[in-house]
């Protein structure tokens, strides 16, 4: 489909953006199951960055279902579309000299790869990594719950597998951890 | 299938980023024949933002269907698809605080409007205007001689509809003004 198709180049790049902002920009890729605290955290450290004058902007998972991606549901091709599409968007913000925060459970580990081979070595996976029991007592949306009543089918970490990160760039045991010291573990990555 | 999805509040906003950036933005939406010249304003056009010390980016249409729409076609309805995806990333980059320059054939009135719809009144439709045999005369991608040798099908102006905008904030009639004093016309529209 991409035939007929050239490649416009623009007269600032990349560089050029960093340069105007004065600050160097990554993508922070937040994986982990639902109620793990991604969303949490990525807010909190967002509000620092953006305290220290970083160009910054969250994409969420449940935020980009009501724009871009609402017409894709839970299966296997839709989630991996879901991915896909978000991975590109991504590489614009990216491009665009932003840093981007990334909140999506992104349960197959070759989504992940996917989105890191766009962004390169500027891709900082951080595994948000939280038991199911804990995830399942928070419960901030009370999917869990409507999960064990049987309404919701194909569930991360329930009846749908999620892929833990094999080398990530770090992890936070949400467990434990709280969101002050997470936020700057992240920081340290910058 | 936005069932069980929540959305998430950052803590920036759209009016802190502005405020870090100390620049208003707005998204530019270039539309017209292919070979009008969207894409070569477009370009000038964010080097002289950038050199004001705007965020800026562009999304170009044969760009995006390299990444984010490379699974779409050029039938009505993945014309509109590809449409509609653009419109909700220029909202994001909106939200970023980012000065969003679209160059898109975006041949549809209605698709249009649904991205204007998105963004409100920051949002300014560039109707760049010129002949079909201007267009065909430049045909800097070669694409209109393949159309004429019946290579392409569906290409737009030739077999496929264009919807000229009813009520464009500024019409630049490409055949006769040139590319800086195009600038200009959109650098009074900020």
């Amino acid at each position: 489909m991409a035939d007929n198709i050239t490649w416009h180049h623009g007269k600032v790049t990349r560089e050029d953006r960093v340069k105007l902002f004065g600050k160097k920009n990554k993508v922070f890729w937040f994986t982990g199951l639902s109620g793990s605290g991604k969303s949490t955290i990525a807010v909190e450290f967002e509000k620092r960055l953006h305290e220290q004058g970083h160009p910054t902007f969250i994409l969420d998972g449940d935020n980009v279902r009501h724009g871009l991606n609402k017409n894709l549901g839970f299966s296997p091709e839709d989630r991996e579309e879901n991915i896909r599409r978000v991975a590109e968007v991504v590489k614009l913000f990216y491009d665009a000299g932003v840093t981007v925060l990334v909140c999506f459970i992104s349960p197959y580990r070759n989504d992940r790869e996917y989105a890191r081979s766009l962004i390169g070595d500027d891709f900082v996976e951080v595994y948000v990594k939280c038991s199911l029991e804990t995830c399942e007592e928070r419960d901030p949306k009370g999917l869990y719950k409507k999960v064990r009543k049987g309404e919701i089918r194909g569930f991360t970490g329930v009846d749908a597998p999620y892929e833990e990160p094999t080398c990530p760039e770090v992890t936070i045991v949400s467990d434990i951890v709280g969101v002050d010291e997470s936020v700057s573990a992240c920081m340290d990555l910058l």
